[in-house]
C-alpha cells in the first residue's frame, strides 16, 4: 500500500473492514432476535490469500433469519493480463493494479424478507476510482420497502457533489437486468463505477455514506417482515426467484466474471449465490 | 426445409423427433418401475414458436425416479447477427441458417443415479455439419458405470469412418471443465462439433448411433441404482454437485450462451438446469 495513493489505500481498506465489522454485528443482532428452535447464526471468518498478492476474509453466516449472509472484504494487488489491460481505465500505460472492497449479499430464509446486495470498492491503476452500489431483490415487492430502500440511497447521495442519484439509480436498473428473461433482477437501488470526480475526499465520503445507508435501512426492512409466517407456496416462489439471481450473476455480473477470469477465489466470489435454488 | 439440403434436413429433423419419442418412452417406463407413494412421472409436451422462424417442443417430466428430465427437439431457421456471422462456419458468405437438434438432460432424484446429457444437432449455413455428444455426471463416480458409459460410446464410434473416438472423448473432457474450480463437470463421454467428413450419409449414421447408444446404456445405469436407498448426506452432496452443473452451463456452455444471445426460448434452453440446487 505504498506509492502516492498509499494513505488513501489504507483509509479505504480500513473503512471496508470497519463497515464489515458493523454489518456482521448488525446481522448477528438480527439473528439473536429471531425465533424458532434453531440457534442464532454467527459469522464464520475464513481468511484467504491471493496468488499474486493480497487476499481477503470471507465472513459467512447460516442463520435462522438469514439463511445465508456473506460479507467479504478483500485487498489485492497484481498485474492485469493483456486482455484486461485494454479494458481497464489507466491500465494500458501500466498493468499493475490495487483493489480493495467490501461485498455483502444476504439471502433471508423468509420469502417475505427481501434479499439484498451492497458492494463498494476502490481501484487503483495509473488512475484511481470508486465503484459500487446497493440493490434489493424481494420475491414479492412491497411498496413501502421499495420506497424506504430508494429513499435511503437517495439520502446517501444528497449533499455529495460526487453523487448523481438519478443517474446512479438508472444505472442500477440497467445493470441488474436479465435480457434473456426480459426481467429485472430486483427493484433496483444505485450502481456507479469509475467514480472519480477529481476530489478523492469527496468521493470517499460518498462511498462511506452508501455503506452507512445500507447498514441503516436494510436491517430495518428485515425486521419489518422477519416474524411474519409464510406458506410453502411463497417459499417455492422464493427458490425460483433465486434461480434468476443465479442466472444474472453467472451470465452477466461483471464482478463475478472478472473475478473468476482473473484467478480470484471462487468460494469468495460465488458466496453471492443463494443457499437453495430451484429450476422447476 | 427446401434448398439442396431439403431432404437431408427432413431426415435429420425426423430422426431427432423419433429419438425423442423413444427416449420419452424409455424414461416413462423407468418411472413406472419406480417405487414409492408418488405416482410415476409423465412427460408434458409444450410446443413453442421461435420469432424469426421455426420452433420446437419441450418435453418435461418431474418424476419419482427422474426428478427432472427434459427432452427438447427444435428446428429453427433465421439469419445470424453480424457478431455470429464471423464465428459460424459458412455464415460469412450468407448469414442464413437452419438448425435442428435434440437435447436431453436428466437429473435423477437419487444421488446414487448419475445425471446425464445427450445432444445431437445438424446445422446448415452455406455449409452443413453435425455436432453433439453425450456425457455423464455422477455425484459419486462408480467405476462400473463409468466404464459401461464410455464403452457404449466407443462402440457407437466403432465402424464409423466419420468418428474419431479418442479425439471425441478428449474433446468431451476438455469441454466439460470448470477452470475456476479446477474440476471436471462429470466423468466425460464424447463431444464433437463441425463434423463434416464429406460423406453426409456416413456422418448421419454415426449421429444416429450416438442416440442409440445413449438410449441403450443410460437407462441400464439408472436401473442399476434406482432402488438403492440413500442418505441425507448423499442428497446434500448431490445438491452441491448440481451447483457445479449450473456454474458450467451458465458460465461456459456454448449452446446455452449461444441460445440465450440469439433470442432462443429461455425456458427450453435452461431446462438443462437441475430442479433443486444448493450453494452452501
Amino acid at each position: 500500500m505504498t506509492g502516492p495513493d498509499g494513505d488513501r489505500k489504507v483509509r479505504a481498506a480500513t473503512w471496508f473492514e470497519e463497515l464489515r465489522d458493523r454489518l456482521v454485528a448488525a446481522f448477528e443482532t438480527i439473528e439473536a432476535e429471531g425465533s424458532g428452535a434453531d440457534p442464532a447464526g454467527r459469522f464464520e471468518r475464513t481468511p484467504w490469500r491471493r496468488e499474486g498478492g493480497g487476499g481477503g476474509v470471507m465472513a459467512l453466516l447460516h442463520g435462522r433469519v438469514l439463511e445465508k449472509a456473506g460479507v467479504n472484504v478483500s485487498t489485492v494487488e497484481g498485474t492485469f493480463s493483456e486482455e484486461f489491460r485494454r479494458r481497464i481505465p489507466g491500465a494500458a500505460e501500466d498493468p499493475r493494479f490495487w483493489a480493495s472492497g467490501i461485498s455483502v449479499v444476504v439471502h433471508p430464509r423468509s420469502p417475505l424478507v427481501p434479499a439484498a446486495h451492497m458492494n463498494t470498492r476502490m481501484i487503483v491503476t495509473t488512475r484511481a476510482w470508486f465503484g459500487g452500489g446497493a440493490d434489493m431483490t424481494p420475491v414479492f415487492a412491497d411498496e413501502d420497502d421499495t420506497r424506504a430502500f430508494h429513499a435511503a440511497l437517495e439520502a446517501a447521495c444528497a449533499g455529495h457533489p460526487s453523487a448523481d442519484y438519478p443517474r446512479f439509480k438508472q444505472g442500477c436498473d440497467e445493470y441488474f437486468y436479465l435480457p434473456h428473461r426480459g426481467e429485472a433482477r430486483g427493484v433496483g437501488g444505485i450502481f456507479f463505477d469509475e467514480l472519480d470526480s477529481g476530489n478523492w475526499e469527496s468521493d470517499f465520503a460518498f462511498v462511506r455514506d452508501v455503506g452507512e445507508a445500507f447498514l441503516d435501512v436494510y436491517p430495518r426492512l428485515i425486521r419489518r417482515h422477519m416474524h411474519a409466517p409464510w406458506s410453502d407456496e411463497q417459499r417455492r416462489a422464493q427458490l425460483v426467484k433465486r434461480g434468476r439471481y443465479v442466472e444474472f450473476n453467472l451470465l452477466y455480473d461483471r464482478g463475478t466474471l472478472f473475478g473468476l477470469k482473473t484467478g480470484g477465489n471462487p468460494e469468495a466470489i460465488l458466496m453471492s449465490l443463494p443457499p437453495e435454488v430451484a429450476w422447476p
